[in-house]
């Protein structure tokens, strides 16, 4: 079995992903700006899912660059993190569409927490298929950008009970945390 | 003619079917958990026919690994697996809007049928052209499982006008038979 | 510049406008075979579409297969030829919204005509990149097929003014030509 | 890390955003010509995104052809340009939808230059990573049709707080200087 189909079924399911999200900004019936201010909260919530689904397959490319085979594991451990992916149109929306109300905001949470954990089971399944000292293993390393994710989306699960504004800075965070390649922070949390 | 085109085409209309089915998960206007209550049987049905269209692709990758060439009935072929594959979506969404009512639960049983029948069709248009000794067919056996599930979709589609949660613990049985891969029940089923 | 990515951007195109379609079969609310019978035309003229696509698809991937080299004219052609299949969706749509009035019949067999001389320019720009006696300008040959469908396309159109049943027999007719290979035929059509 | 990902990717991206804006087309009720009528401004406003986003696609894989090896500014500055592409349905519908007026007008624009500027980075990106005497530097050059391009949009979106057709006739006139490859142009612009 080789890797290209895997990744181009990826890549698919991924753009098809990132692409529905925008269905959900509903062209406004007004000509003026201010038809487009009640899509603010939309938009905003757009980019940061589509930030997010960037991130993953930023990241997804740099992992399947490692790898030299695959199994039936790998490709069902894959299938799982694109199902929790599918769901972040479904979530950015209600977010959106209820102005980050709190439960919206947990389930948000929730989804990345999902996606977070599925991303760690592919890559655990990744270096059991190729050993411990394989170049993948070392690529993927102790993950824990992705452990420090997990996390937080867990601490902005339980703050959005309390103050949804503090769980939506936590999930910014964690992007930029993805996004920024910070030298000094890198080397703090020694990733 | 080669077959990488052939796979990519098939990559990415399943990539588009596999998410298209989200747009069913309409985007509730509460903001409670309640609101997303009513989407229980949306998303329950949702995941059954994203494993169903995983384990088609899982297969279907399985199968061209072992391809040589295509010709014109295999690409015919492979298009009428995509047509099946293609109605999953709206039966699931006909399933779970009607709270898995006897008919659409037939009909559910129908689609994956037909799929199941149009799979078979294009692997034995592949044998027939690379030869019935070819790694190919060995590859492709005497696929079992996939008869098995033929009939136990007939059997489903007959039972939902008894007890429709009959059918769909039928369904679901076949899909975890071909999720899971237990030793012991391939080695009696012999596949 | 290489084929394959124009290859895979049309494969792109091509899977989603095929899938799209589908999001025509809006669910239906009742849950009795009932329910589903208005839904016949739209899935009759989705079958009819589906086979259309398929056949563009089917013969890009065999003239894409002779090209050597593309150049600026050609991803035009082939963007053209894109621009008419996308439009597929939408007429398909308005054909099976009103039960194929004879407008919307003639408005199917326009955009069908359009697809085919889109295709026609492509196979020219092809030819005239590569040189009269290469082996892509044997490959598309005097293309008879291709005309005699653009001209029963154009008799189509004529005809949906009087019995639009005989246009979509045409219709189907073309389909059929290209669908069933057909030796006597193609022997006479000296194809 | 390699290049087809990235390529594979964007296609999926681009092949999804310019076949969503045929779902603005939507299927009329009448059944006679005059149905149709309405959706002729969103049907010209189709034809312009679609021209715009191929024009960009085309560009994106004359750029890539020279690329040798990727990095991460490169992969984000990649899925910015396509953030942007991915908001031209959008402003397509909205643009459509309200028959032209001056601030969808305008908002066009702002998109249209956006997505230069995003691809005016990507550039910049590619080129630094490269070497300001690699093929790609050579190929991408001073880029002044791409500056035209930005800046001719940026006299458009003011045009269009006076005479909305102007700004239009802007948009349409950078397309057709994508579009239409003149020797004159290119010699006087010294492209």
């Amino acid at each position: 079995m080789n890797k290209s189909r895997l990744e181009a079924f990826s890549d698919g399911v991924i753009a098809v992903i990132i692409t529905i999200m925008v269905l959900e900004l509903k062209v406004p019936h007004g000509e003026g700006l201010a038809a487009l201010a009640p899509l603010l909260p939309v938009l905003a919530a757009y980019v940061l899912s589509f930030v997010y689904v960037g991130i993953y397959w930023n990241n997804h490319h740099h992992m399947m660059h490692a790898v030299k085979q695959i199994n039936g594991s790998i490709l069902w451990a894959n299938l799982h993190l694109l199902f929790w992916l599918s769901l972040v149109p479904f979530f950015t929306g209600w977010l959106a569409e209820n102005h980050y109300a709190p439960t919206p905001v947990a389930a948000y949470g929730f989804v990345l927490l999902m996606a977070g954990l599925a991303y760690y089971l592919l890559s655990q399944c990744l270096v059991h298929s190729h050993g411990a000292d394989s170049p993948l293993a070392r690529a993927v390393g102790r993950d824990r950008k992705g452990i420090i994710s997990v996390v937080v989306y867990a601490v902005a699960i339980a703050c959005s009970f309390f103050n949804e504004w503090i769980s939506m800075a936590l999930y910014v965070a964690v992007a930029m945390m993805w996004f920024v390649p910070d030298r000094r922070i890198e080397k703090v949390l020694g990733v």
